[in-house]
């Protein structure tokens, strides 16, 4: 009974002038309009935010990390708790991711064999063992809407042969998955690999497939420069389903979500805006800003006068700044509100621009006062230096 | 103008039982009912709450600190946001005490005078001199309803000779806070000083009450037992005035307010709230709890069932003590709103008690569950194994 309407997805429009499309995912939970962005709670909570701020800021679904759950407080009581949406006081859609990222870049790795991948807890010292098998049974326990496959994430800058192997396993762990998990509550997402190989992505996403019932992700390391992450997009996209969502993971900056959108992608999450909120970098229309700048210090306007938050109806930059700098909690709330509504509402406007066909002319416009100047500035990503070629083409999908 | 009526006090029942009483104190910002407990948010936020937490948990008023405030972000800069009310976004009423408690335990004292005192900011270092007129004129510019004389605050244990001059001096200080103060949307408490020795106390309130309007405060050290405490309100009850609300500064366990009440204090604030929220502990109806201790692991019922906070209602123990476990900061938050409302449904609870003639009853009946068995037990005073006699009367007054 996998394919029960417990899931759907329906595209309601794709924008004439780009391809970019818009649609509605539904869920046990509820049902989300793509594309969105997810709000990161790794472990059981949007780090400083209740969940009705949450709502309030229109986050429609939201995604918790397995590993950290699995580690603390475990799957066993939160399964006792009566689930992630009740032990959280979320009752919106709810993500699990598997486990795989956290184990391949937190944990100490111990083993990794074609049964499963060994490791100590990077808090306790702890000995785990995480199969296919065992990560469909925590996120089982968990009960999130949507589940991921256990997989094996590469870096960039590892050998072809390496990512073949690494996305083949994958794929191998992807059927066992499938056939772990039996509860028609939540849906399976296959994840797509290859690292930055155009060949086998194509055969990581043809394999997978089969396995997608209502949605598919692009996973792993997905290229060290934005044209580099274009190109492995575009390079799927004539091989990306219609009839499900599209969820790639790991993206969020403004930038990237837009950019994504118009190729094609549906779903997004990213810890990016709650941690720079931490730090009191702010997003705003005409570009981020340094809440900690002196130059703030008088300045009683709204983080960003365009914003429709809680933060910007009600405090101004100078009063956040004074609590960033005494270290007061309250100064990350919100900002991380703040951060959050300006991609939630960035995805909202995306939406419209797509019904109303026009999300190039969209996309022109915000770059045009959010002052992304140079294509390959890259404010998260490290430069390797390496020279990419510019992907020129956009081909039109979907219509 | 300073008697104008933007301030008054009412007593609208005193108990029949116990001699307690209940009032309203009517303030440019709204009418607060005493007894009252006033929440502190020390650098003009209540540490990782939103107004909207603590209107919700029904905060009457909430205090701030000068001292924090003059050294970051400056009142210049609270001033020209239009005052502390509008800067943080709360417009209930709110206290600002004098800075002297503060300069006189966390800054590096540099010199006292009849003048004033000099200090070097515990966080910048930068060299400040706080007059009685600079005092007030820096409370002023943050504009709470209820402003605080500048005062030498004196330590638990020094000679009655070395009391005296402090009183002394905090009484001339008084006087020129009074004449420097003349905004009539301010109300300025006189803070009766005179350390453990009865006579001081007596002599100190005496002399203070022609400056008190309408309202007047109790400060410095109130003895380092309980039973000193109890002693030191007890011996000023007959010169406690009747038409304005009586402060008692710095006190806020669920027993001292309980007892300071029965002595007839009206007002009160404490950090101790929040600060033992953030270290994970919570106040129950059967005493505190350490949400940390493993036995509340699996504990899916709220932190105390006869809470009604948003905590209590949205959340278990277990939840809460995986958030505080693993670092999360709504750990602390929601332990902030438990214990906020912990203590303001206390003073509702007392306030209905003075009102039904039965607080006696009350205040045994909540110590017959909070289990504090042993009325020595202190908390958080460091016990100095001091023989203090126990007070036995329990002068009624006011009735």
């Amino acid at each position: 009974m996998k394919e029960d309407t417990k899931f759907s997805y329906e595209t309601i429009h794709t924008c004439k002038q780009s391809g970019a499309r818009t649609g509605l995912f539904k869920t046990p939970h509820g049902v989300i309009e793509t594309p969105v962005f997810m709000p990161v709670g790794t472990q059981a909570t949007v780090k400083g935010l209740f969940p009705e701020n949450l709502k309030d800021l229109k986050a429609q679904i939201i995604l918790a990390n397995t590993y950290h759950l699995f580690i603390r407080p475990g799957h066993e009581i939160i399964k006792k708790a009566g689930g992630l949406h009740k032990f959280m006081n979320w009752d919106g859609p709810i993500l699990t991711d598997s486990g795989g990222f956290q184990v391949f870049s937190l944990a100490n790795l111990r083993e990794m064999s074609e049964d499963s991948v060994e490791f100590t807890s990077h808090l306790s010292g702890d000995k785990f063992k995480f199969s296919p098998e065992r990560c469909i049974e925590v996120q089982n326990a968990l009960g999130a809407d949507i589940i991921m496959q256990l997989d094996q994430c590469t870096e960039y800058g590892i050998t072809k042969e390496e990512s073949r192997q690494a996305m083949e396993l994958s794929l191998r762990w992807l059927k066992r998955c499938y056939e772990a998990h039996k509860d028609p509550n939540q849906l399976l997402f296959p994840i797509v690999h290859g690292n930055v190989f155009d060949d086998l992505r194509i055969e990581s996403i043809k394999e997978s497939l089969p396995y997608a019932k209502c949605g598919i992700a692009i996973g792993g390391s997905i290229g060290e420069t934005k044209a580099e992450m274009h190109h492995i997009l575009e390079n799927l996209q004539p091989y990306l389903p219609e009839n499900m969502p599209r969820y790639l993971m790991g993206i969020g900056t403004p930038e990237d979500l837009i950019e994504s959108v118009y190729r094609g992608m549906d779903m997004f999450d990213c810890v990016l805006a709650t941690r720079i909120a931490r730090n009191g970098t702010a997003f705003t229309h005409d570009g981020k800003i340094v809440i900690r700048n002196s130059k703030f210090k008088e300045d009683f306007s709204p983080i960003d006068e365009k914003c429709d938050c809680y933060a910007c109806k009600n405090y101004s930059r100078a009063y956040i700044r004074h609590l960033i700098n005494s270290g007061e909690i309250l100064g990350a709330n919100l900002l991380s509100i703040h951060n959050l509504r300006f991609l939630t509402k960035l995805m909202e406007d995306i939406r419209q621009a797509i019904k109303e066909d026009r999300f190039l002319d969209f996309r022109a416009e915000f770059y045009k006062t959010y002052k992304a100047k140079d294509p390959k500035d890259d404010f998260f990503r490290i430069s390797l230096n390496k020279q990419s070629k510019e992907v020129k083409t956009n081909k039109k999908k979907g219509n």
